[in-house]
């Protein structure tokens, strides 16, 4: 039984709660919605309990590849046991065809895949609007060592090898995900935040239709069903 | 005697021409300036003969130290004979001190020391306003190898190496700079481009007065004045 405690911090999709031990916390998954840097605000029905399902079903196989996370156990249906982390302020894309952001950058139509994986390192920070960064500038601003960013990418490429051929065999293309890593309290790196479609660009692969958040970002309409859709997928055995 | 050969290439600043061998080009330096991607433009007048001056005499130096660059000779006030190259379409910027774009990205005050200097790759392109990318965007989008990025960013940190200290014996401190590659026909990547006003944010190490292209682009007055005073400090011995 876990106690949950004092409000540590409110982000846009997640609630984090002390716990009667230093060393957890608990994760309270929300149904809001944000994009364009919280320009745009809205509820998606489920959506906490979708991303608290996937979450908790893919991070134990993460772990069994190899890649330390945060997850303990599932407590609801929007609440998950974590291990205490700081979050590193360096978020981590992985991207395997253009889209979006990248896109828009760049000038690359989306749907262009990429000659191979390209990881980006953005700062966690809602106000500048999480602006693309590099190595140099984490490490001279004091954000992750250079050993950190290393394991961090390391991480990042282990994950993605996981990821694209588990949603590959389940008739999903991975187009992009958005990972988040915390430093423990001896400081080792893991993996933190979520895996959902808050956080990673699915399109089906045959149809190509979107099953992520573009879907509200663009007011694509099925918001709901394309979540539910998603974790019928992730909880289906590989090939169904 | 060289001869000027068809236009090959005009960029904001300088046009490139064929001469009568397909190893060499002939730069001229115009006194046009552009600034916020070309919306904001003008003529400062002397701009060409300062900044070809500049180039002159500083990528000499730079060969000497170790740095393959373009320049061969200058021919006239305006003019300089270079080596053939297809210009890398990153360009590279390095900061020792927030400032511009940076600061307005990060929310760095302009002026903060940057705990070690910074390397960024930007996509040369006018039309896209050359976006900040890194290493993987470069290679998965085939603008460069990652051994002509790793070599790459090992010139730009030796170009740093010899131009901090070289403005720093004459009063000038080296905020941050931009460079561009080329790759010759046998793809050797040589430093091409120029070191100038243009290129260069230079503070004097006194006053912090800006002697560099931000007094034109920031409205500051004083522009051919700040442009003579960096001939004169390049050209002047150290300690001077």
């Amino acid at each position: 039984m876990t106690t949950r405690g004092a409000l540590k911090y409110e982000g846009k999709a997640k609630r984090v709660y002390a716990t009667d031990t230093a060393e957890e916390y608990v994760v309270e998954y929300k149904d809001d919605a944000t994009a364009f840097n919280g320009v745009k605000k809205a509820q998606i029905g489920g959506k906490g309990a979708v991303n608290n399902a996937i979450t908790a079903h893919l991070f134990p196989q993460l772990e069994a590849a190899g890649i330390p996370t945060h997850f303990l156990a599932q407590l609801s249906e929007t609440e998950q046991r974590v291990r205490a982390v700081t979050i590193i302020p360096v978020e981590v894309i992985v991207r395997n065809v253009a889209a979006g952001s990248f896109s828009k950058r760049l000038g690359i139509e989306e749907g262009t895949a990429l000659a191979r994986p390209v990881v980006e390192f953005c700062y966690k920070s809602d106000a500048l609007g999480d602006p693309l960064i590099n190595t140099d500038t984490a490490v001279a601003l004091g954000w992750a060592t250079p050993g950190e960013l290393d394991r961090i990418r390391e991480l990042a490429l282990k994950v993605q090898a996981f990821l694209v051929p588990y949603f590959a065999a389940r008739g999903v293309k991975l187009i992009d995900f958005k990972l988040e890593f915390g430093r423990t309290a001896d400081g080792t790196v893991i993996l933190a935040d979520e895996i959902s479609p808050d956080t990673c660009r699915f399109w089906d692969a045959q149809t190509g239709e979107k099953l992520d958040k573009d879907r509200f970002r663009r007011d694509l309409g099925g918001v709901e069903d394309a979540y539910n859709e998603m974790l019928r997928r992730v909880m289906a055995p590989a090939g169904t």
